[in-house]
């Protein structure tokens, strides 16, 4: 066995699964591309059979970022035959492919789920991971809800799938419900009873639903495992995964404990952080472990007196480790294009297109007019400002509001249709936010619900930068709720905009209008992303999200 | 050993030291009483010594919530007479009192902060256990940084202190190092190597900067703890404390794996959560487990299919049993002033006058207006609503702005003095926020640093109500910045403001108005509190924050 632990990342898989965590295609790159600076040894890109649209997602994430020198490309897969193979065919332009799949071992989803017995879901095991490694030489699987199953009955299939070539056995406490020690147990008991599993990597998977997630992965490792799924800021269905930074710290700053390492650039986990935070518009709290802000600041007098004594008196881990080197002030009203570009590459962020660069250069120019000081945290708002990667279709000309106390709310817009027609309307609202969308309503005519909007200021200071975050749903129609209430379909899409400007008010309109469009285009991307995917084969006779895992005719 | 794990919430000591968590007397006092109603055990109220002001809020704790059936009060004191003197009379009124006295234990706390040795340091640990047995009958002492310590020496001391009377002795990971195999075995070995360990609470005391406070907190309780210290959404310095969500809620939903109960109300648990995450102003992210807003719900088309078919395939608690029951919609334009009063009692908000509840009842009315439904968050909006308890010394009479694409953003704020005096002015700024602020700091002129400030619509649609929070640091002088360097003194104290309204911007103003207020409220109270403090004894000539832990004349 290496004596490394693998980090599995699967922010763009379970991650994404999480409400409001929904991701367009380009963000799902931005992503990927941060955790292939990050040094992560696998990327879980997605779950193909999900849609054509997941399909197409990691097709590209696996065309860009899957070299040779890059991470391993997963996705996930059921375990039947058409899950394995969208899974294989999406994954085919990595350098480095992984084939996941998975089936319940317990006996309640045995039983309420899949409506099936131990016997008949052991030996779909067995033949699916079999049929897997008959195309691709890394295999992973997963008895899901390992934590609430019979454990002897977990070493019996995890026994027959390794029998068949399975790589890796990864043990998932899907519903957050195990503590370390029963976890360290399982995890044991696999090197007990398994035949052949020290030849294999045992990973773990583990939910936060008892606030457990990262103490249970590290017995997994004390126990053996070297394999640790997890997510950037720990986002995942319902209370999360285990979170990346937390684990890689833990480990990094226990070395002499747990006694292994991974092969994380730690440095750059501060902007990871970060970039998904923006993109998903769900800010970090300042109390989480590691990347929240107050993770390296002391309050009370005590602490305070001992730090200035001796770092190490209430310190065990030092802010530059993971990229934090303080806000240093490095640009202003004065630097030209050249700076700004050298700045940006510095800090790692690289433009598809001098167009792109243009956006940004233009953006911080006004940002100067406005700003004294143009620091580290305002350029990275700058450079990964969703609206670069949004498809401009509607173009906010112009708007002006007018609100107060004893005031009625009026908000004046001007629109550039994807025609080039403008038109100019004005609306009163209950705020001039409502306002404002709904004098963009009256032009865009696209109906859907605002499920979120919140501001932040980002710098300090009350001419500070404030990012506004809104989140719309698209109402589906009646079929689609239809198919997402037994299961079929992956619900109603969420999209995010997201804007930085020293104007809460345009900003606010901005966001929203960015919302707007990424709803707008996400229709044209699903029909094209469906061409993409039926072009590469993508079988557009199945369900593309079969209610049954274990579907009659899934081996066929 | 009785069999029921004590909670012991420190939301008001170690979670109050937090970067921005600083709450006034009244918003101590909110917290305290829903701590009560939550069933906590132990309530740790502050920390005397450090200031009149926190003697006074223990005090008034200690007073109003510390009755026959209600929690003990606790109060912390370093390992000094004086320390030891204020939190005893801090905590006089109470019906039940505890003093909590600690002292390092790790050598390089004792080198370089206390610049002492071994046997010193142990014999002021007895000798001061000593002393505050001679005072009250329920001791608690802590070896601070008990984790990073000579695990014998820790033995030695909490014998010399057990044989002192010490009722409690809590084990602090004060650095948030360990994990839950070190902190088990340092627990056991208690039982093992300190004589009378059998006869007195262990409890655990653990900070979150790995991300493993919950599970070593539980690590402890399998080692034979019986006291938890915690806090409300895991505030508490850097990463923070042990969340007392997630024990709690992992001791109940685990009762077959720990075999030992809580006394808390977990109905409770939900409110606790937004009133703390209210009055502080720091949201409570979505990925949170028991009260993020997604602990409960399921996206993913499989979790959403196995949910369907059987509640417990993916779900391990029940939202009803953290007091989340839905978003009853119960009052609208027409409901009365007798509705609201009961509606609110059986949420469990009582008002202290007449004038409170209709506040209340006005702002309900106004919400009526514009807003088509008012559902039970916003209902708990409205009661816990901060400005509710802030002093109105400077009333903002009206505000007025116009901002927009191409405009210079232009406030006009009426505001009148605490003297009756009423002054209009106008100013621009960045934003329409920057210019209102700029405009009541023109009539206000009580310089102060905006540190924080954020938006966030808390309930669905587009007519939702906008929370609005602002945080201010009011400069200090220059005696108070070196007082703070050098461990003196809090440091600069941060105001935060408050304000629910359909209108942002009218929602901004009104929050920064509630700081300020607040700013130059606490002078006030400042030196009122001190008065209070004085006259109960309180030793105005000693330092108030003593730089070391261990000064020369600490037992004098």
């Amino acid at each position: 066995m290496e004596d490394h632990v693998r980090i599995f990342d699967t922010t763009l898989r379970d991650g994404e699964q999480a409400p409001g965590c929904t991701m367009t295609l380009e963000e799902k790159l931005e992503v990927a591309r941060q955790l292939a600076r990050l040094g992560v040894d696998i990327i879980e890109a997605g779950f193909p059979a999900a849609s054509p649209g997941d399909w197409a997602a990691v097709h590209e994430i696996a065309k860009t970022v899957g070299t040779p020198d890059g991470p391993i490309i997963a996705a996930l897969a059921r375990a039947n035959k058409d899950d394995i193979d969208k899974a294989w065919s999406a994954i085919q332009p990595a350098a480095k492919k992984r084939i996941h799949t998975f089936i319940s071992s317990s006996d309640i989803h045995i039983e309420h789920q899949l409506r099936s017995t131990r016997e008949e879901v052991l030996e779909r095991a067995r033949l699916m991971v079999r049929y897997a490694r008959s195309l691709c030489d890394d295999v992973e699987f997963s008895p899901m809800d390992a934590t609430r199953s019979d454990p002897e009955y977990v070493y019996r299939m995890l026994a027959a799938v390794v029998a068949e070539g399975a790589t890796t056995l990864n043990i998932p406490d899907t519903v957050g419900y195990a503590t370390p020690e029963e976890y360290a147990e399982l995890i044991a008991g696999i090197y007990r009873h398994v035949p052949g599993a020290d030849k294999v990597i045992i990973s773990t998977h583990c939910h936060d639903d008892l606030g457990m997630a990262v103490a249970n992965s590290l017995a997994g490792v004390r126990a053996g495992a070297r394999q640790i799924e997890c997510t950037i800021n720990g986002i995942g269905e319902r209370a999360g995964n285990a979170s990346l930074e937390e684990v890689v710290m833990a480990l990094k700053t226990r070395r002499s404990f747990f006694g292994v390492d991974t092969r994380i650039n730690t440095r750059e986990l501060a902007r990871s952080s970060r970039l998904l935070s923006t993109i998903i518009g769900m800010p970090v709290p300042p109390n989480k472990a590691i990347v929240g802000a107050n993770a390296f600041a002391h309050e009370s007098g005590i602490h305070q007196d001992g730090v200035l004594k001796h770092r190490m008196t209430y310190e065990i881990m030092d802010a530059t480790t993971i990229g934090l080197d303080g806000n240093a002030i490095v640009l202003g009203k004065h630097s030209g294009r050249n700076a700004l570009r050298t700045k940006l590459a510095a800090m790692g962020y690289e433009f598809d297109s001098e167009e792109e660069f243009n956006q940004v250069f233009q953006r911080f120019k006004e940002l100067c007019d406005k700003k004294k000081v143009v620091d580290d945290r305002d350029l990275e708002v700058l450079a990964t400002g969703g609206s670069l990667h949004t498809p401009e279709l509607y173009r906010l000309e112009h708007v002006q509001v007018t609100c107060g106390t004893g005031v009625t709310p009026v908000a004046t817009v001007r629109i550039t249709d994807p025609d080039g027609n403008t038109q100019t309307t004005a609306a009163h609202g209950t705020g001039p936010v409502d306002a404002i969308y709904k004098a963009i309503d009256k032009i865009v005519g696209r109906p859907n619900d605002l499920i979120e909007f919140s501001i932040k200021a980002v710098t300090e200071g009350i001419d500070a930068v404030a990012e506004v975050s809104v989140r719309i749903r698209e109402p589906g129609d009646a079929v689609e709720e239809r198919e997402y209430r037994v299961g079929r379909h992956r619900g109603p899409q969420i999209y995010s905009g997201y804007s930085a400007n020293t104007d809460t008010i345009v900003a606010a309109a901005e966001s929203y209008m960015a919302a707007l469009n990424k709803m707008i285009a996400a229709r044209q991307e699903r029909l094209s992303a469906e061409n993409v995917a039926y072009a590469a084969g993508y079988d557009r006779n199945r369900p593309t999200y079969a209610v049954d895992l274990f579907g009659k005719n899934a081996t066929e």
